[in-house]
């Protein structure tokens, strides 16, 4: 085909070109060869468009589904076609070959392809509409995130995957060899954000976290995407719960009115407002699951079964199947984690969504003292820290935040049933390619 | 001070509460004392506002600079303060106590005040306005950047960084002990980019990248955030930097609009449209540079002084500094990249910006049987690439990107001489702490 300086259009403008001469580019995502007759059913990333031709036209160019194509033709109206129009081909230009033998084809139904076999050839299985939607909204997940924070006046930070230690006390760090030393992949911006708090104010964060994650199951990863905020100046846990209810409800209303179709096709509903979400201490979740479920076997944390039951609960009473529980045992939780009272229960929550952990967060320690004392208590040389503490003597408000893994919000979000389907390449302890 | 409902507000909505009473929650910026009357500079992530007490009530919670307190007060409209009106306080909450020695104060010139001495204190850097307003721009780049791609229907990808091995021969990786085996850190998203074509057109990924530099200049670190894009379906290179001129200029018009007064504070104009950036072969640039500037000692690569001279001629010709060099030679860049021509050149370019490269970018190989003709001449075995050129059977579109180097743009576009002031926590080889 002659280089042309003619420019290339969308399939989604071929319905504004009745009567012109268009160029198009694409995959051929279906073909349908009718005696004399053929359709190419093109698709590029806005869409698809009928182009017709001789089928000894096409048999001459050995097209065949999934090769990249380029072709010229004049849009004529047709009301038979879906988009109302269809282009008589004058031209076609093979770009470049599809393989003979593909694992399956883009208009495949991926429910009859396994997980494996769409991970393994990721190209292919992001063209199908069902896998392709699901990243599609992974971004409109991450994109309605950062624009409710920067409206609500917080400033995205990128701060250092490369650290000399843990946040939590150095279990499960994967060891990078620095150099001639040692460093470690970031668990988590936790420290990180809680000192851009002492600058900004109201900082958040989107980006890969690491835990050397000995378990591969169905909700584990030892990579996944993080969505971390942080803001200062809170009176309690309780604000930075009703914060999270206002940024969920904000980021479900923005997906419900740039996807609906594509949640619809997931999910039986729309995405409901979380506003109304309850907030459970924790000593009385391990009540009414007692209560509820016969639930004796907890003690100082809840497992997935009562995650899910809480969850059940929760919808009964609500509406929503969702619920913030609030008052973990301390001891459980890392140092740096607030008291909630007197009696052993920490400041921090645990937001339940569908059966599922999505977000841990909660109010902070602000105070150096404090810090110290709750180092101390878990038996930690302050020392260690000496660096991080350093900085809450630089004007440290009351702070809180949480943290949303995006891989299980995506999950929740399209009723997905396996973290990994919300991944791109999903890592875990036998996994580092494709 | 009690606990009450009465929602804190911002600085910046005190000017609409006139005759009301406020709660303000901040720091104390600036503290003047005249006689029985004493005025506190109070500053959150809003602004400033000024607040009006007894000299002897300020003495009685000795308060001072840098504190975070809590303010209740009734606004007044006072013509001579600079936001048109003050606090008269009525209560003063300490709700944390800066500690008696800083390094500097957040109302401090931080030009005063050494580099390692900011990165050391970064959250009270990160108040002063200066550096902070660094970090602001910073996440208006960043948000500007992914709203011009998501308006021309790219999709955010988060690809992982934990690879099994390099995208360019597998120099200068950083060594991650994974379980039982050696994984590294990824380099570059370049591969996955290109996969992400395949499936999705148009892809765009801001994350973090990592080289194990051996040099600690002030433009190299060990990791750095990348802004990538990649879309298929191009004629070209030019496309390719085409696309680019357009997402720059939009970028920077948005940074216009948004932060005239930053800008203009960093440099002595606003940002110039990209539009009109000339693109210039790199054998023109050479016999140019050795022309205009007696440059004998160029070969095969540009050098820092090269990049400068390069700018500087084309901001004579053009108005603005910057220049895309297309043509760089084969043998020097990665074995993915496009010829150009038959002569050795490379379908590949730089970005120079106010005589630095910001950007590497170009067309690539979509073939398989080229990238395998690619490897052999580079001694390289197909073999050891085969898990990423069988995504080349599965219909790859023609396509090249680039990728922008964030803390390197951060840096032109506010003229800052080092790359580690356009860092929150810079990475180099001595450096892996705060």
């Amino acid at each position: 085909m002659a280089a042309t300086v003619t420019r290339r259009i969308f399939a989604e403008e071929v319905f504004d070109r009745v009567g012109e001469e268009v160029r198009l580019k694409g995959w051929v995502y279906h073909l349908r060869v009718l005696g004399k007759t053929a359709f190419i059913i093109l698709r590029d990333c806005t869409g698809e468009v009928q182009c017709v031709l001789a089928t000894e036209s096409l048999k001459e160019h050995r097209l065949k589904v999934e090769d990249v194509v380029e072709i010229r033709g004049a849009v004529r109206a047709e009301p038979r076609a879906r988009t109302g129009c269809e282009v008589d081909v004058s031209e076609i230009g093979v770009l470049n070959r599809a393989g003979q033998s593909l694992p399956f084809q883009s208009a495949a139904n991926v429910e009859s392809v396994g997980l494996e076999t769409l991970l393994q050839y990721r190209p292919l299985s992001l063209r199908t509409e069902a896998v392709g939607d699901i990243f599609r909204v992974q971004a409109a997940i991450l994109a309605a995130f950062r624009d409710a924070l920067n409206r609500r006046r917080f400033t995205e930070i990128a701060t250092s995957k490369i650290v000399s230690g843990g946040t939590e006390g150095g279990s499960n760090l994967f060891e990078i060899q620095y150099f001639d030393r040692v460093a470690y992949l970031a668990q988590s911006p936790q420290f990180y954000k809680e000192h851009g708090v002492a600058g900004l104010e109201r900082v958040y964060e989107t980006g890969h976290v690491y835990r050397a994650e000995p378990h591969a199951s169905s909700r584990h990863l030892t990579e996944y995407y993080s969505l971390d905020v942080e803001f200062g100046f809170i009176d309690g846990p309780e604000d930075v719960i009703q914060f999270e209810r206002e940024l969920l409800t904000d980021m479900f209303d923005s997906l419900n009115r740039n996807y609906p179709e594509v949640i619809r096709r997931y999910r039986e509903d729309l995405l409901p407002s979380m506003l109304g979400v309850p907030c459970w201490e924790f000593a009385a979740c391990l009540e009414m699951l007692r209560t509820d479920f016969g639930r004796t076997d907890l003690e100082d944390d809840l497992d997935p079964l009562a995650e899910r039951q809480l969850c059940e609960r929760a919808a009964r009473e609500s509406g929503v199947s969702a619920v913030f529980v609030l008052g973990f045992p301390l001891a459980a939780r890392p140092f740096y984690t607030a008291p909630r009272g007197s009696h052993g229960a920490a400041g921090s929550f645990d937001l339940l969504f569908q059966g599922l952990e999505i977000t841990t967060g909660g109010q902070r320690l602000h105070r150096r003292d404090d810090l110290e004392s709750a180092l101390r208590s878990r038996s930690i040389d302050p020392a260690n820290f000496e660096s991080h503490l350093a900085m809450f003597d630089l004007g440290m408000p009351p702070h809180g935040g949480f943290a949303i893994g995006l891989e299980r919000l995506t999950c929740q979000v399209l009723h997905l049933p396996n973290v990994r389907q919300a991944v791109l390449y999903p890592r875990d302890r036998y996994k580092i390619t494709p």
